[in-house]
């Protein structure tokens, strides 16, 4: 299929899906950007959701395009599926082909305490296909969205905003190319110009049937999508992006973003601005098991960033589900799940090695590998992890979040 | 009755009002910031239009109590009842008499061309109160809510705000005590936050029974008002205001702005911010008689500011609804109508002279002044009014609008 072919395919399905679909159906997945829960012990059916949501699965061939394209190896998260869907990621693709310029756009809200891996695997792998693009990166700090969701004040909101940021800071980010901001902070008038053009094309019925308001939900909430819509359209923001106009964006985020998204893609014709394209993550699972992703509230379904090597593996031997069988003998017989295994799931989303990642689901499936020995192995992965994200994270300062912070051009290739 | 007493009752009869009313009322008056028409020859009833919207009415008692303060004869258009109702205007007086500091909120959204004599109704009136309290005053232009409701592009709108500005410097504002802004220009954190904090405490339905929205509306037109109402709370600006917080203002408006304003000081007490007061005029009628005011798109229904002389006693001879009689005979017979006159009417908002005012009315109602003898009087009052500011018009350049427009303190006296 050529690429304009697929793009009008896709076109085609996203039509069907747009204006309606909170995710909330009868199979047990709940896919919201406030919600994420399944009934399998497997988690999320993302092949189904993918359906549904009207988006497309990124292939193997898509992949094998990447690589042509920037000269990279995916990466893990890349190339075993945990990115598994897009929206019009060749487009990029093309551009990136072409030499024409590009940005990344991705956010998070804002949370008390430390950042947790769940939270830190869009931007680890933000952080790298960055690097792939060569591309500026805007990262936007939802803190009026956490505070119009949440009984909280405002200066708590801010608070937790910019004690975020460091930690998103800490896995990287070069600071020539990437620019953080929260909302609350940052508000000005090029921001809002787009804020009120998506305000002015998407109607009341159309927000709730996509984002599933009430009429008992605040002011605050229907007009807040466009906020998140807003910086997609950021090439616009002359004080960062200097006479680039209407470049496009990619924004890596988790599926549960999707209806922003969705919502932005349909209005962004009738604003004359370019399409943001899309690369979709799965959930990073909780220890207890793929039904539900990191909840940050929950402390003992997370690793934190802040973690000791003793508290992670404390947490994986206690907590991570497993999928082995209940004795050893058992286990050696029958041989263990993977598929359930949160330590295999780790181990999945974090092991540069294919050949060892290989060896140990096949040991493990065959009973060879205890589920003891599994955890030990996992605890290894995610501690390096932590380990070396704590150590960038020392040395982030209050002043290394205002020159990411700054307002200022950012550096182009193109 | 105390003052104390007084704000009870005012509470109370808030109370009643807030929670629903577009005041589409059976009638036959429609007053909504969108909207005001009567089938009465005299125009709104505005003693119904008081109870309905549950504010209070401007009494004699309450002007002799501004008189007092301010040590100043209150002007044409408050002491003959054009500024005809309130909102704890009482306690802006207990704030003068006691020398603690307020503020003077007003604003309009963008036109294009000239201002009319109806649009600058609140803007003189403004002025002159300016003067009498000696205080600051903050004038929003809301450019964003012209696009919202309009076909036009964010630069038109921005555009008209800007030129609309020069318009209303040419009242004669003091630079140093004054801020103008447009919504598109001006946004900022401190501004934004007071949006967002309103958005979290009124919901749509809330939304919805104050301003008649449905859900076919766009989402900027539910997410407009906190941008009306987040000037009252202007305060928190440290730009503007310093360290002065939570400081209450008077809002000086026509009454179909009360909807903004009755949300607002609902919402004020969980904001933990001051309740704005208001003082509301009456509509400054169209030459073709008091069942509607002056409309910008209709030209001969106003007296524009770029107007002649020569337009201006045209319009005046031609158009202004007589309360006259057919022939000179039956005239002198019968006698004139001032009520429904609208060359009265505009004497009445302008000409200061109590005497010469009363002598006009007496003879014009005996028949002894004919239609076009009043005429003649009401022109030569709009003609002196227009052609002072039109001096003053002349003088007002782009460098004056980056004057008031700039982001800089107020100077207060307190």
């Amino acid at each position: 299929m050529s690429s304009v072919e697929q793009k009008i395919s896709e076109l085609a399905v996203e039509e069907v899906s747009v204006n309606g679909n909170n995710a909330q159906e009868e199979d047990g997945d709940v896919v919201t950007p406030w919600n994420v829960s399944s009934s399998s012990a497997t988690g999320i059916d993302y092949e189904k959701l993918i359906v549904k949501f009207g988006c497309r699965k990124l292939d193997q061939d898509l992949i094998a395009r990447f690589e042509k394209v920037t000269g990279k190896k995916a990466c893990p998260m890349l190339r075993r599926g945990m990115f598994f869907a897009h929206r019009d990621f060749t487009a990029i693709l093309d551009r990136k082909e072409q030499g024409k310029p590009f940005f990344l756009y991705t956010g998070r809200g804002a949370s008390s305490g430390s950042l947790h891996l769940g939270h830190l695997v869009p931007f680890i792998f933000t952080k790298w296909i960055q690097e792939a693009f060569d591309v500026p990166l805007v990262i936007q700090m939802t803190d009026d969205e956490k505070f119009l969701w949440k009984d909280m004040k405002v200066e708590e909101a801010k608070k937790m905003a910019r004690e975020n940021m460091k930690d998103i800071i800490a896995v990287g980010f070069d600071p020539e190319k990437t620019f953080i901001f929260n909302d609350f902070d940052y508000m000005c008038p090029a921001f809002y110009e787009n804020i009120v053009k998506v305000w002015k094309v998407v109607n009341a019925n159309q927000a709730r049937s996509i984002f599933g308001f009430t009429p008992e939900d605040c002011m605050g909430k229907s007009a807040f999508p466009a906020v998140e819509a807003a910086p997609c359209f950021a090439s616009s923001f002359p004080h960062i992006f200097g006479k680039r106009n209407d470049i496009p964006c990619l924004i890596p985020c988790a599926i549960d973003q999707d209806p922003y998204f969705r919502m932005t893609r349909d209005v962004a014709p009738r604003l004359k601005a370019a399409k943001p394209s899309l690369i979709f993550s799965s959930f990073l699972p909780a220890l207890q098991g793929a039904q539900t992703k990191m909840n940050a509230s929950e402390p003992n379904t997370c690793i934190y960033l802040s973690d000791t090597p003793k508290q992670i593996k404390n947490k994986i031997n206690k907590y991570a589900f497993s999928g082995g069988q209940q004795t050893v003998e058992e286990h050696r017989a029958k041989g263990g799940n993977c598929d359930v295994d949160i330590s295999y799931q780790f181990l999945k989303f974090f092991l540069d090695d294919d050949e060892k990642l290989a060896e140990i689901r096949e040991k493990y499936t065959k009973g060879e590998l205890l589920s003891g020995e599994l955890k030990a192995l996992a605890t290894a992965e995610v501690t390096k992890i932590i380990s070396e994200m704590q150590e960038r994270r020392k040395a982030v300062t209050d002043e290394t979040v205002d020159l990411f912070t700054k307002v200022r051009p950012l550096a182009f290739k193109y």
